[in-house]
């Protein structure tokens, strides 16, 4: 069933609820969903509408045209999603594999709403698992010289192959400040660690050296802070002075492929809203 | 912040949202907090709405009356909920300490808003716990013979004391069905396993025996079927081969008072609507 | 680094850990790890022993029988394993692919200590993933009349491919009495539902229904009788009313995977004794 | 059933379990149950020993000497624990309830091997539960001018009740390095964040402004470093953005408390070797 998605946010006011849903209503918009939140400490009105796509009588600009008008009495800021239209995630990563494998095979299997037209990494070691999946491998080695170069090309490539979103799964580059910015708010990262502990390089090793009883992963969206970007998802498991380093970096890959792949599900099924360093992420639902 | 909850559920149609927020909006009143869920399956609509009771300007009799017949157009079910009457809650126990002392300690904590006037068991041996919180502890043995008259005694009691809500801390006595539907949806127990798994007696042996590798409880509304009530919460704790009976039974301990907890304070916090053999529990929020 | 483990249990007395602490001791072996458990209540004594093959200084056979002769005085049920070995198992699939990928990839990575020569299905439909990674797929389909004949040829298979150990990857039929005795304690089986709740079929729907508010799997060991053999692995995922069971099957799915992969990867290290009903799991360990 | 508890560490070689299990087989003593393990990075070798105390033949100073002797050729380092000894534990708290309830309930239960004697704090607020389980609340108030002179009079209240161990149950002053360093591995301190995330002052508005989706608590001994000594335990829970700060502290409140009582169980029960900057934890078990 096709949907139309809106994600709306606002200072908080009485009457909000009524005044939206009912300019829906009166448009004849059956409501399949609707979630809201409101952050009491900053006074500001989050919410994410889902519609019955079969509702809509008129032209999409034209409800944008008189959502927008509406929504300007309101302060609102907004985005509207049609579920018709497939997003187009392109994949960067290095020499871990155990990310992309299960996002292919997420994708693959209907879990994600997306395509993945493309897999960009800056070593060659993964074109295999692009080959069993059939889709272009692209590699850009990065040498500190040629830094702007590599992204120069990257960008060019993320043009060509229109993608909408950018998911590092395990890229073990850091990306400019002006890259960052150009995708704000569309580039996940997954940082193998629970943020803000063990920032930086290496961090089962910090976590082994620490005596941590769990270790975690991060999903986020990158800034130009490194591993300081609004967090989408994190968990954890249970570790004892046991393991070394190696089986933390197992049990970690585990925790990195789930976390990444609901963060961006999340994205993906437009249940994300981007509130300064948090994120409200509804739940799943209907 | 003094608040009116309404618990809504009802057959779902077009224009529900804006409909019943509307109401509320013509009403003068500034919604707090509006959660939502649609049984896709069965074509049924929940919502608990959480209003500013400054917002009030006529009388409660009032509201009630007016939505009333608001709500026959829409075959609503509803309940409504006033936070500032204080609800009264018995606590029904045998032997078992660490539930009713969890239950005391948040209540004196201001976790639970509720008051604590009665706790009845079955056996003497807790008398010290309630006179440490200086709560009244009636102990009404029971026998094969007098289990009618015991009831009947318990009845007398929970009239006098007003009791509100019922929740059996590890009673290990089964209720009359007479009784369970007397007070139904308004008795809470907790169960040593993770539900439908080792229903009855001994639950923490037959994990053992059966060699599960977690342990779990469960927070459930009684019924007049044993351990088959609407189940509120549950959770589970990972355990391996060198657990005992004894060690399970300890570590289960932890977490029956914490799914207890948790079920007592959705309960009085009006986040729970039941539907048929399911409970809808809204989240915590605002 | 190649090594030799003992996998011992029988009845506890005294100076059991000296005495075979000392016979491995006396033959100048290195102990790399010995893990050890007495069950109490049956006064029974288990364990794990592993050596550092390079010590081995006579041949596996005159091992064996030595550690026989010794063994006898204890009544010491033992088992002897040599890393240098890679066992060899067949996955037999059904129509789920995600328990088939998770197998393959971790394998491929170097996760399982085994190799993969053989998937089996009674049905075509993951052919495409065997072809992936180029292992041999059999489909053989199973009609109520042809299940002796089509036992029979699985047989003639796991003889063929000299396999050690079968893994049940969402394998939705039942293995006869007779084949299950012949593979006693080589057959995994996962099971989507937390054993011994919702035994049988559809488990995600019974768990939909009876309103569970967290869901699970199980890998046990296949005994003829239906999802009541001894359970290596269990593990569970939250969730609630908002799920509806097709998201249930996908949650699970997630669960399914991970505990059936550290079900195997167990297996494989020879970290399990089977006791009963009951299995004694091993820590991973050095 | 008493028992005899040896914790041992020492440079990990050949032979060492043979040697030390037959030092106690020859001493006629039964092993109720050995746990093992090996720092490979390190080379270090870590043993908890548990003797039946009825197998003890000759006096306690004895046994001793023998091992002392005994250990001096294996460089161990090693302590004895006799289970008829029962340790004396206080507290220290400032005003949050939760921690200091638990572990009193807990001690009542006969759940956690020792007495408590004495609770300390440098506010009055909690004397009410110190006097519901008759135990003597003094309290100490803090002032920058007189830090010294309380510390004093706190290790003179430490010595008049013979206490073997502090537990810090959120008490929210800084021990001076002398101090914690006379109490060297006898400090357990809890802390309200998931170390080493979010150290110092107010972990659960720091983890509300990160927007993090899990919120932790550790218990460690206390060192000289704030926040920076050995990590016992750790756990945590989910949130998400829906949760304010005080929800976040309430939420949290229950992992500190469970993870305190676990890491003062461990304690106790002489599970826990100190290895630098990790503990071993030795499981449960018998």
């Amino acid at each position: 069933m096709n949907s139309i998605i809106f994600l709306i946010d606002c200072p908080d006011r009485k009457g909000l609820v009524a005044s939206i849903s009912t300019f829906f209503y009166q448009r004849g918009f059956n409501i399949l969903h609707c979630q809201q939140y409101t952050d009491v400490e900053r006074n500001q009105y989050f919410m994410r509408l889902k519609l019955d796509m079969k509702s809509l009588k008129v032209s999409r600009k034209q409800l944008e045209e008189e959502f927008g008008l509406f929504g300007n009495e309101y302060q609102l800021r907004w985005s509207v999603h049609y579920s018709d239209y497939i997003q187009k995630v392109a994949i960067l990563v290095t020499k871990a594999p155990h990310c992309l494998y299960d996002l292919l095979v997420r994708q693959q299997e209907g879990e994600l709403p997306c395509e993945i037209p493309l897999i960009v990494s800056n070593r060659p070691a993964l074109e295999h698992i692009a080959d069993k999946f059939r889709i272009p491998f692209v590699c850009l080695p990065v040498t500190p010289e040629a830094k702007i170069k590599q992204e120069a090309e990257l960008q060019t490539l993320l043009r060509q192959y229109r993608i909408d979103v950018l998911v590092m799964a395990r890229y073990m580059q850091i990306l400019s400040k002006e890259f960052v910015e150009e995708y704000s708010g569309r580039i996940i990262n997954i940082h193998h660690a629970f943020l803000p502990a063990f920032q930086g390089a290496s961090p089962y090793q910090q976590a082994y050296e620490r005596g941590v009883k769990m270790i975690g992963a991060t999903a986020h969206y990158a800034t130009a802070e490194l591993d300081d970007g609004p967090i989408i998802e994190q968990d954890v498991e249970r570790v004892n002075h046991e393991q070394t380093i190696e089986e933390l970096s197992r049990i970690g890959s585990d925790i990195e492929r789930i976390v990444l792949a609901r963060a961006v599900k999340a994205h993906l099924e437009r249940r994300i809203i981007i509130s300064g360093k948090r994120t409200i992420v509804f739940s799943t639902g209907v």
